[in-house]
């Protein structure tokens, strides 16, 4: 089975991909460019109004990841935080989101239930390397069969564990299967991640999220070589909180949507959006 | 049982209602002070990128409303398109919308599947009158025991039957049982539906849905008397929208996220939307 | 893509498929034999205590039957009951049970919400023969990349407008593109099914349902030609209601459960359906 | 908030629930005579064809549940496994059921993921008493609103920690805030349970469930005094795969359900236990 990330990132070019909380937020990264989709666990976890700490079920976050696929032909990075439990769940989930539709997977070396990332206080608790690569394993035997690549997140950095015990898991996870390594960092600076991405002697790329050290750009990004894949991981939501409060506000203070109307999206746009210009042909065609 | 959004319609004063397309957006119009949220068909239905044609299920929908009521304080008005079939799915659908936390349900008298209303050469098809009555019956029946209010909305207008067959049904579904009427226009300025609220003599309140006709501000709406309730029916998917196209845009262009970082709602914003602080608090009690 | 059950009534023999309301009852049939699994929506309904009338959302139905196609290597056929709506609403559910890995889906031309069919006194009523061709060309279309074959199921002989119009729509569909027309009967003899298969002149083989004439055995069905599938439509919800109504009434009056321990499947046989022997294994493997 | 449950057992008679995987086997249940229905994790992952290992999501259980809860008047016990995850994910997932209806709900001492208990050869790992016991107060917190009892579930026996241990954590418990204390054996005679009981001094009653032991009739049960529940908790679906064994052989054996169909429920029987009846009334009174 063809994987369309596997082909962009063997093709060379430095692959970005763009978070979504839903169908509409994928279609919008798509039509900006993004290369891919990362079915963020952070966003839907905010979408729903909860801390991204392992409380929405799998369920949940594998449904809106199948609504996403359906919706986008940008191939899907899920985010399966540490994978809902030990290596058993790991395939059981991994087979599930092949299934799904998507085209990657990334599981992260917290243990369960994790706490968000970037948190200042959050609890980050790493599992022993001999039980994540079980978990590795796993997840690579359950996608095999779609070609899902497997992505292994280490937090070791988020873990003050420092530089040292980050590569050794990452050099770990590579041998027990991982097609990537996602590293990690909590800096505001790019330099952990520079002194990181120069050290990591792996047989295979590494994945970055530049959330905290959003100084790293693209280009940046490409001299240091090694790095495959870049994923923004929360812009979706945080633009479109940014906007709901903006307007939300507004229509409160005018008493009304008059002037707010002219400064977002028409509903003609949205109709575009939901492919309503699709269904009115499908309605000539099939409708008598 | 009690139902904040009666008490507020019976204070007299004009209730404001955003829509929402899932809890996030929910809580955000209600710090902004709206006084209800509109669990709204069209904005979940964008959301995942499909039409407002009767596309997604009845448990599409109800799970988000669920999920939004466990959220918000704000009494939540859910939008149940046609009722999913006749009089008997309408007493299943609004018995389960009841047990979900729904303060009101609204039904709108068009065929299944329906068309979003202000669609341009949408097909507009309304049941007969005694049908539509028997789905009130049975919508009224099944919210009691949980206080639900029971909206009817005539898509008369939207349908092209004129002001005269929109009264008349009005008048038929108040007598039904209705608690309020929900009175739809997709004219571009307010004149038909100032018209219908001036005409308006049924024994109960008005729901207005100002999309097509931005105008019609809440201080006039007050002039008018008659209207109860004021629907912003799809401004935060058309805010979100606006705002990730935008950021989108942005990132592409400058190869990063160096700069859209300042733009936009900080990660630490998202945690408190998502009550992490809560979550601390508790950890601090339970976890040991 | 390989449909497995293409291939069966390719081969030309009587293909017997057994209905399921979740997939162990799926297992168990698979187990027994049978050649495919009918998701049916009566079964689904029972299992939810709710009455086999439009009442199960899409998605439940949906949900279930992707379960079931996850837990056994048998095709299965997907009972859509009248599509959800319309034509667009066959292409888009169409396109969900595809993905979700159904060999085939049988639509009906009865309006929506539908009553169950052997239901005396039920509300039978049938769409017009064009609409029910756009729906049939919408499956067709849909359900095309994954090679799901598309029966069309009539319902003429339930709402008893007789043999030729049986016939009439049967030829329809089969014109319409339907890969199997279904004639429903609810005649406690098998004369009617025989008839109107005697006088079957369309291009595609027929498949029948023999609830209501199990004496109508497959013995015979093969002497008659042009049937390609049984559906035993019920069998397994009835099966499971009566021994459980039995073991539960024996509990209640021996005060314990010693006696009908020793007459039904032990623990451990549940442990083997559930394929907790591959779990073992899988933990071998992985759980370091 | 009233609690049937907590009725029952204040009146101070052996209250017998019965296990469900589907509202269908909780009416028969209640039909039966059962005091409440036992939302059973082991029956629902053998529905669904997977180990009982914390494979299904907390979805999933929750929303049968939920289903059971809408089709029974009989108090539903909610089995949540270890909880999903620590004391926060408790507290998350106990409003949730809570709101699902629920008249209880019971939490195990396992670390997660569980495997199941009578399962030989099973992972059986208990977490301190200090985590379970913050698990326990988050579980009343969450559901004091709504009245739900808390049930602790000791696995202690199962993991093999021997009586002491197992009386240590009873007492634990309850001194929490449990209700209840359920109190788990894997011998295949009652002398463990007997003696446990026996030396049981904790202040708030016991719940078993005779799976390994059924020679402990109620009768007996009584005569012990201070246990207030029994919990049947896989009959349902061991009767239902007996006979769906049974039937489905027989089905293939005789090659057609001429002979099956009188020794099976009839449909009209599964009509009536979808309640049609109601709905045929409910369609006189509101189709028009």
């Amino acid at each position: 089975m063809a994987n369309a990330l596997k082909e962009k990132i063997a093709a060379g070019r430095l692959v970005t991909v763009m978070s979504a909380h839903n169908p509409l937020s994928a279609r919008l990264a798509e039509e900006a460019g993004f290369d891919g989709i990362w079915a963020s666990g952070f966003e839907l976890s905010a979408a729903y109004g909860v801390p991204d700490a392992s409380l929405l079920s799998m369920t949940q976050h594998l449904d809106m990841t199948r609504a996403i696929c359906e919706q986008v032909a940008a191939p899907v990075v899920a985010d399966l935080d540490t994978g809902y439990g030990n290596a058993i769940n790991v395939g059981h989930v991994v087979g599930a989101y092949a299934r799904a539709g998507a085209a990657a997977v990334v599981i992260e070396d917290k243990t369960f239930p994790k706490d968000t990332s970037l948190l200042a206080g959050g609890r980050q608790e790493l599992v022993r390397v001999g039980e994540f690569e079980g978990k590795i394993e796993a997840a690579v035997a359950a996608g095999k069969d779609r070609s899902v690549l497997v992505i292994a997140r280490t937090e070791a950095l988020i873990a003050d564990l420092g530089l040292d015990e980050a590569l050794r898991r990452g050099r770990a996870y590579a041998e027990a299967g991982a097609d990537l390594i996602l590293i990690h960092s909590k800096k505001k600076t790019p330099d952990e991640i520079v002194a990181f991405t120069e050290r990591w002697d792996g047989t295979v790329p590494l994945v970055i999220v530049p959330t905290a050290y959003p100084a790293l750009t693209e280009a940046k990004v490409r001299t240091l070589g090694k790095i495959a894949i870049v994923i923004y991981a929360n812009h979706a939501v945080r633009a479109a909180v940014t906007a709901m409060r903006k307007v939300f506000a507004e229509i409160r203070r005018d008493g009304g949507i008059d002037k707010v109307d002219k400064e977002i999206a028409s509903v003609e746009d949205i109709f575009d959006l939901q492919r309503v210009g699709a269904m009115k042909a499908a309605e000539k065609k099939y409708l008598r």
